[in-house]
């Protein structure tokens, strides 16, 4: 959502909810995304206020509106959506996907009102009910199981309204390690190879003084494959450097 | 999710989860976007398999596997993502949002396994969980409520990696009313207008051919702006056409 004033527009109207943990769930999802004007019409559950699951929203479900018709719940909303599980309800009402109708509804929260409506968990919006919604909009949920806990169907709604593909994600706090850093683990790494025994201990040195032996270039490609950071490599560093001097310890030893 | 084959790869893994009906919502919103594999670490309730929430998913959450280690339950997959709701949990740990996320997730399961970690209700996931991921993800949620019902976060990042933005919506069925249904609407509510008295009943006929009276026209423009479909023009034309004879019948009897 672009804006604040936008998402203050949007009504949430939970339509004869039956249970009240419903209710607080969608109170919680919508305190979770920035929405925060619920109504309920015909509630089975008067004391649905208490619902112990609105966890940090309680303020939220103490100013929902109760109304006793759908028409009033949406009397000053210029466009009313219905949520639907299935894909066709009526010929005569449009049903579209939540991905296309999430850009229509941001469109309109520009300018007016939006009510978005939620049917009863056993048998969603009547028919009556969808008498007032200009379209309908459906969550893609498969075929062989199309309905979705209320909840979770309010949660993944006000998501796909709240979702922005251009936000950038905090910046990634990884400094790429500089090269001498990757070149001081690199000859370390050799180091403890050939002093383990895993490389031969002196290898020819090479009189093309360009190529470095095969085995120096492997490694080197290894430590440049990790992407290390500059504090995963100092990180490695101080390993490399701690193992091999308990190795040289054991030696003098032994 | 562009086929099956990548939805089946991924691995939904709860750690610690204290409420059992949390297992059983996230196993419905896994069934709802087609994601069947569910590994569960040390559930807090040991019975999780008859949570009543898991509605219409039981099959999915009676094979879920039950694993005592977050390394056992991750061993097979080659991309482990946990979620987390605050944005930054340790600085060695990149965090994307979700609607970033999502694609490389997607890019991945097109070869490999995925796991997508979710902890405790209370505690989120610890450092040593942290320490088996190769990044983390995050609810695009508010900076003062962030933290989700895990149902319901576990619904939203499903919906988030099943959904196709590209996918066409049902085809809308409004066939546009044909201009000649429009113009025949037109007329007829004229002469509804003009018998009732809210226009003058015989207009001056205009002596320029081209251009219709004025109250014609407003009245033609309106009827367009309607949008009418073929079979709303019918109904429209339909319920004129009785007014207009009961008016008529009235007339005669008075």
């Amino acid at each position: 959502m672009s804006s604040n004033a936008e998402s203050d527009r949007l009504r949430v109207v939970l339509v004869a909810t039956r249970n009240p943990l419903n209710i607080g769930a969608a109170a919680r999802a919508m305190s979770n995304f920035g929405f925060f004007h619920l109504r309920v019409v015909n509630p089975y559950e008067l004391a649905f206020r208490e619902a112990r699951s609105a966890v940090g929203a309680a303020p939220l479900l103490a100013q929902a509106t109760e109304f006793k018709t759908v028409a009033e719940a949406v009397a000053d909303c210029t466009l009313v959506v219905g949520t639907t599980a299935v894909s066709r309800r009526q010929p005569q009402h449009p049903v579209r996907r939540l991905e296309q109708a999430a850009p229509l509804v941001r469109k309109h929260l520009a300018t007016g009102r939006v009510a978005l409506l939620f049917g009863s968990e056993k048998r969603g919006l009547s028919n009556e009910d969808l008498s007032y919604c200009h379209w309908l909009l459906r969550i893609p949920t498969r075929e062989e199981h199309r309905s979705m806990n209320l909840g979770q169907a309010v949660a993944v709604c006000l998501y796909e309204l709240a979702r922005d593909p251009q936000a950038a994600s905090r910046p990634e706090k990884h400094i790429p390690a500089a090269s001498a850093d990757l070149e001081r683990l690199t000859t370390l790494l050799l180091g403890a190879l050939r002093s383990s025994g895993y490389l031969k201990a002196n290898p020819g040195v090479s009189h093309k003084r360009r190529s470095a032996a095969p085995t120096d270039e492997k490694i080197r490609r290894l430590i440049h494959r990790l992407h290390l950071s500059t504090s995963d490599a100092e990180l490695t560093l101080g390993i490399l450097r701690q193992i091999l001097w308990k190795s040289q310890q054991d030696n003098e030893i032994s």
